[in-house]
């Protein structure tokens, strides 16, 4: 059907004046004597499009103001007589696409997002949810710009991997076989699997990232990653988005540079292209957001180690729940305090205690630390977890042996640093936990269009 | 480590002349009396840097040389004394990144495909993985543009899915329990499981997408699929990355635009910024390949129904293995012979029967077709499934009753057809099958990083 996006139809001052065609849903109708009054939504904008019937010249309108029908209205384009800078369309003629009953879950009052994601369907279709989509999608798009701009391959790494020790159980096998009686041992049934191994999804691509970075330099994933966890949390799901860059010849101080500068660039596109949604995010979830992110993307982020973060959690410990020392992890509450009480910024942490970071981690001259960062952001914690990986082959395998992992199973990987081994550094960030920060949306239920969650899955 | 991304040290003119930095590593070395050559890549172009080393100025150049090193070089970059419109790096100090031995087994010799499939590490390190790897990532940039250039929202559909029987037989279980005796049943090893009931791989995010088409007017989806099935062919792998983007308020002619345009777009997109991996394709994979892509970007593709494609195959049956008559679903014998014997260039083949296609496609009034179209492209076959939905509510249960589907499972899905249902069109296009057709490797599986094959997972 030939028509014109509603987006274009409200900016494009060529088409006043002009006949036109749209297409879209009812969100909003009102009744006088002599004339009517819809707006009309086709998605493509936050905004609606008024359309205006003139009563006297259309007869049998009812079908038309029900909320959610959807139609086809040909008219006439004319500047708004009431709103400014507005445009709206006086009807020629309408056509009925798709009836709408009354029991329409959505109607005019305020839903709450907890009745909404009851209906997974229907809540794409609410300002909160066409805004937040949006936002999403110019996300997601202004990501792969930065990185294509700056050289980067975009790289796919597997979805599917061999599934290993190290914790595996939080990861989800994947099998053609599933219930069975027909094995009488694990082995006999994951030789008999699809892959005649055991199988499961992708934490992170990150060890196949090395691979790709190794040999085409500056890289970068961009695809689900999965996390088996039973915490039922607003910030927690089983299936997320994940971004993850990796840079041949970069050391911890490149990467902490590289990821701020993305993150700004990231942050300056949704302002830029999304000044509708950002301003209904600004009212209705969080006030000040746009300021906030206006202030966070020209000023430089904090740096910090996590020697004097624990040092100032310490004399801070009657605010937690749970007292840190050096040594610990940090939860949620001392890196929201840090980087919310303290720095009032983005914050990078960096050198956390070897013991409670990954294999793969550079080791640091102080025998104690490694060469990791995490991005703290105020009101969501850490988005990003970063680090230089460990180039030295004796000590990542010395690493590796401490953690009674299975060096065989990582040949493949452990020939990077045995053929021309480099310095290199990568991070990961979580799209969904940016989105909650860009947006202010509490719950990452609701940037996600089907969320998975322990039990919940429709 | 400060240095410059070679891909910009071959193309930016203002650095000849100036001391640069440069990271990389060692792809062929040649020595003579007074200098020694390097070929420096550091993997963000296909092209290396020459390294030219004065000897009498270096002494030790041995470790240098060996194919694999990693090298930190510095020095001044100067217009190659041979080679026309090239530069090259007189070098002044080089650093030894990490050492390579003798026994890697990438060797200046020319390798197999099938060989390289057994160092998936190091394959990447090659010219054609390299020029592979950056068509790919250059393609779905172009995807990403194309879309967000034309107001459509990127939307992430759910990759875990509830599983239905449709199909069922062909998909991935995700589980947390695997192999496991503790279950009497199916039931009760499903309801213990993760999410509480089963759990599968999507094969398609097309319900989802259309979910978020009826509510935000054009999206597309770019992430994994998953095929659980056995045949081991050159075009089928389990895992593989499809786009999917469904518009509301289209029907079958407008979607077949659309998918034509964006089609051109991206060829056009990958000329115009892969030249030296183009030619490479050309040269070593296929001949004429650059021109066989200019040609069809530049031209209409053709359009035929089903019905007249079958009757030129009957008229042909003797070319074939499989004989067909109306009413079969074509082979790819038979779709390869349309398009690059009959029409020598793509063809959307339109109005299938309905038999031999899915529930969701819109009834033709014939009462025995429906609004379906592949795209054949010479070469490699189906690379687009496409197809107008079935809008009626009424129409859209009897074909799904046809089939004996649970009607309960989709009763989120059928809500779109009951409040305000719209025409709309989508289609898929599967990422791998078109880097084949533009590069002109014909297995998958160099197209991947790590293919996920039966059997195959490393």
């Amino acid at each position: 059907m030939k028509h014109t996006d509603i987006v274009k139809v409200l900016k494009d001052r060529e088409l006043v004046g002009k006949d036109i065609t749209v297409c879209g849903w009812v969100r909003t109708s009102r009744d006088s004597k002599n004339m009517a009054f819809l707006e009309l939504n086709d998605g493509t904008s936050l905004k609606h499009l008024q359309i205006v019937i003139d009563k006297n010249e259309m007869s049998d309108i009812a079908e038309y103001m029900r909320l959610g029908t959807s139609l086809k209205v040909e008219g006439t384009l004319v500047d708004s007589v009431v709103a400014k800078d507005s445009v709206e369309l006086n009807a020629k003629a309408i056509t009925v696409l798709g009836v709408c009953p009354p029991d329409y879950p959505l109607q005019k009052k305020r839903h709450t997002l907890e009745y909404l994601r009851t209906i997974p369907a229907l809540r794409v279709r609410t300002n909160t949810f066409n805004a937040v989509f949006r936002v999403r999608s110019v996300l997601s798009a202004a990501i792969h710009e930065y990185f294509q701009k700056n050289n980067y391959v975009y790289v796919n790494t597997p979805i599917i991997t061999a599934s290993d020790s190290e914790g595996a159980g939080e990861m989800f096998r994947v099998t053609t076989i599933g219930f069975s009686k027909d094995y009488k041992s694990e082995e006999e049934y994951d030789a008999a699997d699809f892959f005649r191994r055991r199988a499961a999804l992708s934490v992170s691509g990150q060890l196949e990232g090395e691979v790709a970075a190794m040999a085409l330099g500056k890289i970068y994933t961009f695809g689900p990653s999965f996390r088996a966890e039973k915490s039922n949390t607003q910030r927690h799901v089983a299936e997320f988005w994940h971004v993850e860059p990796e840079v041949a010849f970069a050391e911890l101080p490149d990467i902490i540079e590289m990821a701020e500068d993305m993150i700004k660039y990231i942050i300056k596109a949704v302002l830029e292209r999304c000044p509708d949604e950002m301003q209904f995010f600004d009212k209705h979830f969080e006030n000040g957001l746009i300021e906030k992110l206006k202030t966070v993307s020209s000023h430089n982020f904090a740096v910090m180690t996590y020697t004097e973060a624990v040092e100032i959690l310490m004399k801070n410990e009657d605010k937690f729940q749970n007292k840190v020392k050096w040594g610990d992890d940090l939860m949620t509450e001392h890196e929201r305090f840090i980087s919310e009480e303290i720095c009032k910024k983005p914050v990078f942490l960096t050198n956390y205690p070897k013991d409670i970071k990954a294999f793969y981690m550079k080791q640091n001259p102080d025998g104690k630390t490694v060469a990791a960062t995490d991005l703290l952001v105020p009101g969501v914690g850490e988005i990003i977890g970063c680090s230089e990986r460990e180039a030295d082959l004796d000590k990542l395998l010395n690493a590796m042996e401490i953690r009674g992992m299975k060096i065989e199973d990582y040949n493949d990987y452990l020939s990077l640093r045995k053929y021309g081994s480099v310095p290199h550094s990568g991070f990961g960030l979580g799209l969904e936990r940016m989105i909650m920060y860009v947006t202010g949306i509490e719950n990452i239920r609701d940037v996600i269009l089907y969320p998975r969650t322990v039990g919940t899955i429709s």
